[in-house]
């Protein structure tokens, strides 16, 4: 994510002028309208409303609602940048792609935590739960799955396996898997993604 | 499980005498002590304790600590009751039978909610998390492996597959999963769960 210089887009009457850090302003707009709306019915208008700032000023900041989302939450990646990965290279290696990015995603400390805080809220708080399935439908599972023509339900016992595989490995730590090899995770987990894309 | 009549066992001095809901006091000492030392180091003699019963009290309400801890968790079934129903018939319908029994066991609230609620708590407290792993690995997970032979890896990544299957259905309400078929999800699903069974 690129950081842009302040002051780009104007900003309406009673805005405080120069904030320091209106990136981090928009940024916590974003995350009450999505906990609010949920992630489809939330939109940029309604974000830099919430900042009292101009809509183009959001734009500015962030190319997408996607990628708003991302950053609110403190993602480690966008849909834009992880759907074309899974998208490109053989059909017939599509689960081992999927496996190998998911491992390699949740392997750090830094770029899993973000993702296990959101699936924790998701399991805990309805708002949460709503906000998270339409982000994770819509923005990821539909995108791969309409692109190479899966049916949505495939894709979802696909998300199924690596969501239980990722909640048994970091949080709940089942043995042996919490410290099983990343290749031996690949070898196991690969062929059931396969065989729901092969479906 | 079966409801003994009351006053089987001595009481300590200090305990009142015939209290009118003994088994609902083992219960909640269970679930103290459960959560405070977890499944394994967890012992029907610190219950007794806790509850400030005679050890042979507890025996007469509960005759395993798996089985207390269904009961406490008020879980609609002890490892007792599931695992030998797993481990009976083809050992090739092995998937087909732990899939329709998982979507059997949550199809309806009143099962349905107790194992979620304990799902809940091991995904936020980590003391929940613990008690949690222990009971589901070694009173469940392991009893099958063991007894026909998978390695622990291979039932886990089963286990990995049904619980994100799960969280999809009803915590996350994923479409179109959540309203999926039960006929469906078993032919989805059950070539996965045989697949790590045969390994």
């Amino acid at each position: 994510m690129t950081e842009p210089s302040q002051g780009g887009g104007r900003r309406r009457p009673g805005r405080r002028p120069g904030s320091a850090d209106t990136r981090g302003e928009i940024l916590a707009a974003a995350r009450k309208v999505f906990a609010e709306k949920g992630f489809d019915k939330a939109t940029v208008r309604g974000i830099a409303r919430e900042a009292q700032v101009d809509p183009a000023l959001v734009h500015h900041y962030f190319d997408t609602k996607e990628g708003m989302f991302a950053a609110a939450m403190r993602l480690p990646f966008t849909p834009q940048d992880i759907v074309p990965v899974l998208l490109e290279g053989p059909r017939e290696e599509v689960g081992e792609r999927i496996v190998r990015l998911i491992l390699g995603v949740t392997s750090e400390p830094g770029t899993r935590e973000p993702l296990v805080a959101l699936i924790r809220s998701a399991m805990t708080n309805e708002r949460a739960a709503v906000m998270f399935r339409e982000f994770i439908s819509n923005a990821v599972l539909f995108q791969v799955a309409d692109r190479i023509g899966v049916p949505h339900l495939r894709i979802e016992a696909a998300f199924g396996q690596m969501l239980g595989v990722i909640l048994g490995r970091y949080v709940l730590g089942l043995e042996p898997l919490a410290s099983a090899d990343e290749e031996e995770l690949v070898e196991l987990l690969a062929p059931t993604i396969q065989r729901y894309f092969a479906g």
